[in-house]
């Protein structure tokens, strides 16, 4: 079979192809028929050079315009919902159903609907005007592509030409090159032609959206680092991300990661005491959603030593014995299998799991780890290591000293759960280890597991380094999200006529918010 | 005489140090009194784990109380405003009257005064709640002291222990440790006097504010980069911020540089015809005003070349034979020749000034530049360098499409400026070089010379690389200011009781906005 064609400048083109590469079905190990093309620096290049060209005819498109295109867009991937689950149940192994046809799915049309909302009504972009000094700014486009890498365990929702990062930086008008993850580049092909339509159905410029499969290392430096990108949102790995990060920050342009993160949970002890069983079905329900793959799944868990919590853990590891699911793939394997041995060799001790399970797919065995609270102190670094799949170290701190000790040994995180009791048992200890949970994570919950990241405006999918590489911006949640694809442009004593439509005096829907002197309003300036 | 004491964990003490420095009087060419020492690196570190410490104890206290320290402040610098400007006077040779005591002096309160009203009222923190899900988040504090380094252009407004980022990094709920710029501890040690009264006044953590003078390099980079260091503002030259950025990006630090910019000026053909004479001296008047010492300072002018253009320079390179004012010092004169020698190497013709004016103060002769457009475009990078003085650079383009490539080939910049025919004779032209230009810089204007910086809610003292290190933050203005000093905080399903007041369902001010549910309100949740 001939290698699929990239989607470069409005054309589905062969590859200048500098390799090319397979992808295996993880749940039988075997290859699929299509082969994908590593593409050149000469072709990285054409599509950066047409991206800007993009970014350019987009300063005369509205955002009207743009809203159609993700709404046209979102239906063009509804009415190839079919083709789509199957090629990434095909790719990744992840269930058709639930997961890809009723969650992921109507996740990822649900995003582009309310980036597009939010492109229609504009509120996003913080308008603010001085009257009085005739001063006006907003959030703009950044003036060149975004460029977006999107991980393995989300095919749609977060897909680098479907995904948040994808809606974010096209509803803040800005043109997008898609690097495919190389886990799921043909539904990632899928979308780019699902997207390309849209292109065309809507007027918008031809390389709105373009799609290379894979690059080598130092093409993706140059990518994230051209003097015409606008900015780069990737997720994916820490060691993947900070090499890229390395190279944008050199060049002062604007990456937007998400990494890893080991979403701690303290369960305090009135907790234990009230409802273990609850707790602990919770505990697993979470560590094994989508078998453990997820940015915020619960790796780490503080409790305080005594006889509940033993108990508690006891009751953990009944669930941990259940049967794994499939990985996304062998590197799935692979990777869990080192963070565990690193873990044991830093002093965790396996209690279940911690073996590949032999057979026709990718499996890794469920596999929970415990360690005092004295041996983590003694190597904290190295017990907080992510590992990407069912897996789990609990602490036990000797004492609540200890416990605020760990917290706040912790590295920066996308989330951080406290469990507690019901009524007011633990709330002394809650005051204590809270507001030091609270300066390591994105977000905080309570009697709650991290890993539903619902779409909200008030979401904060993000968190401090390593989780991030900055803690002021989140990557799932509209209109938030739309702000790190943003620059702010200020226009002084610019004539009004030239004014963009968001900061002339006429409100220009009628409902956008904007700050005019001293408050939020939708009214126009009189 | 003694060396002076730094202000480490609420002590003026006796520095641990491992050098001393002087300050030169730069309209007289002879040494103040005073020595300053030169940090330790262990001095550093002590500063880092006090304000730390001080960042902790912040947690518990209320924006009012951070307010009323902002404003104590403010009221503790007007009382000793005469020492001030005499030693500011004396550091830096800008004017005590109007400079210091009517411009700068009254800013540095009102940006203060701004802070503490910001704080107070609580909108900056972009409280956002989704009532639905009970997802709620805000901006709050980074858990870390922020580091600011000053520049030598402004010893109060963007001072380092009383300027702008002082100002949003303590109302955003962060200490400080002020890095002194090298051209006026002796004013920087008065603020944080007054700053330490303040904090005794009104109660506040005793290393909320803290002092250093100078450090070397790797100390500084230890500053920026150290895993308790919350973030970083700097304001200073290109190579000294590139050096701290590259230590602070590599530790995953967020730092907030204002480098350098030439701030383009394109006066358009209409606008040559109908009032050159008037545009000349505005030129000049802002070229001139801080002996061109301004991060915004007219740099780079581009024309149409023609009759007109020519009799338009002609009329600036009159004003440029005006003697010039005294350099803030030595270091001054020297970077000026240099930059005016490399653009001469570059391929710009020298038409008046670039010459050191000898005698008792540091001068240096306003410098006026040409280059042809076809030249510029061979080497637009040497040729688009910010010399920090009186100098200015005209570029003749040859038509519009090379007046455009110009703007094409510009790096980011604070400012941009178009000065056109007030009637419509422009305007065509006007369509074609602002979006180019407006993709460059922070602050596009019409017919008004960049210099003032108002300290305006919809200012945005930033701009695209190497302007700064980021499109999307502003250094001067309440309160966009404060989020660069904020980290994004969720609280998901968090019992009521321990949310932050600012999230609770009554609005803890009664006047506070929050984006609740869809659209921004000051009312409670009921």
């Amino acid at each position: 079979m001939s290698v699929q064609p990239v989607l470069v400048n409005g054309e589905w083109r062969t590859s200048d192809a500098i390799g090319e590469f397979e992808t295996i079905n993880p749940t039988t190990k075997t290859a699929l028929p299509e082969t994908y093309p590593v593409s050149s620096a000469a072709e990285a290049e054409a599509a950066i050079l047409a991206g800007h060209e993009a970014a350019v005819a987009l300063r005369t498109i509205s955002p009207d315009q743009i809203a159609r295109f993700l709404e046209t867009y979102a239906d063009a991937i509804e009415a190839r919902s079919d083709a789509l689950i199957d090629l990434a149940y095909a790719e990744t192994a992840l269930p058709k159903s639930p997961r890809l046809r009723n969650v992921e799915l109507p996740r990822t049309t649900d995003q582009l609907r309310q980036a597009a909302a939010a492109a229609r009504e504009r509120s996003w972009c913080l308008a603010t005007i001085d009257t009085a000094r005739n001063i006006r700014s907003m959030y703009g486009p950044l003036g060149g592509p975004v460029v977006v890498f999107g991980p393995n365990n989300f095919p749609f929702a977060f897909g680098s030409a479907s995904g948040g990062d994808f809606a974010a930086a096209i509803a803040a008008g800005n043109p997008v090159i898609a690097k495919a993850n190389t886990g799921h580049p043909g539904t990632t092909r899928l979308f780019a032609e699902a997207a390309f339509e849209a292109i065309q159905a809507t007027g918008m410029p031809k390389a709105l959206v373009q799609l290379l499969y894979r690059v080598k290392p130092d093409v993706g430096y140059r990518l994230v680092s051209h003097p015409l990108v606008g900015a780069t949102g990737f997720t994916g790995s820490r060691s993947a991300g900070l090499r890229l990060k390395e190279a944008a920050d050199k060049a002062g342009k604007p990456i937007y990661l998400e990494m890893s993160s080991i979403n701690p949970i303290f369960v305090l002890p009135g907790a234990l005491e009230e409802r273990p069983d609850a707790v602990a079905a919770e505990l697993y329900a979470s560590c094994s959603l989508g078998v453990g793959q997820f940015c915020t799944k619960p790796g780490f868990v503080v409790l305080l030593h005594n006889e509940k919590s033993e108990a508690f853990f006891d009751k953990v590891k009944e669930h941990f014995q259940n049967p794994p699911g499939v990985l996304l793939g062998k590197g799935g394997v692979w990777t869990i299998a080192e963070a565990v041995k690193k873990l044991q060799a830093a002093g965790a001790q396996l209690i279940t799991g911690g073996r590949e399970v032999e057979g026709t797919s990718y499996r890794y065995a469920n596999t929970l780890l415990r360690v005092s609270g004295d041996d983590f102190l003694k190597r904290p670094n190295e017990l907080q290591i992510e590992a990407f799949g069912v897996v789990s170290l609990v602490v036990f701190a000797q004492d609540v000293a200890q416990m605020c000790e760990i917290a706040a040994s912790l590295e920066g995180n996308l989330t951080g759960c406290l469990y507690s009791h019901t009524g007011g048992d633990d709330d002394a200890l809650y005051d204590q280890v809270a507001p030091i949970l609270r300066a390591k994570v994105g977000r905080l919950l309570n009697d709650k597991m991290p890993t539903g990241v619902a779409v909200s405006p008030a979401m904060n999918h993000g968190g401090p380094y390593p989780a991030t590489g900055h803690p002021g911006f989140t990557a799932v949640g509209v209109p938030a999200s739309l702000l790190r694809f943003g620059a702010l442009h200020c226009y002084d004593a610019v004539r009004h006529h030239r004014l963009p439509p968001e900061l002339q005096d006429k409100n220009p829907t009628g409902t956008m918010w904007r700050w005019i002197d001293g408050g939020w309003t939708q009214k126009d300036i009189e």
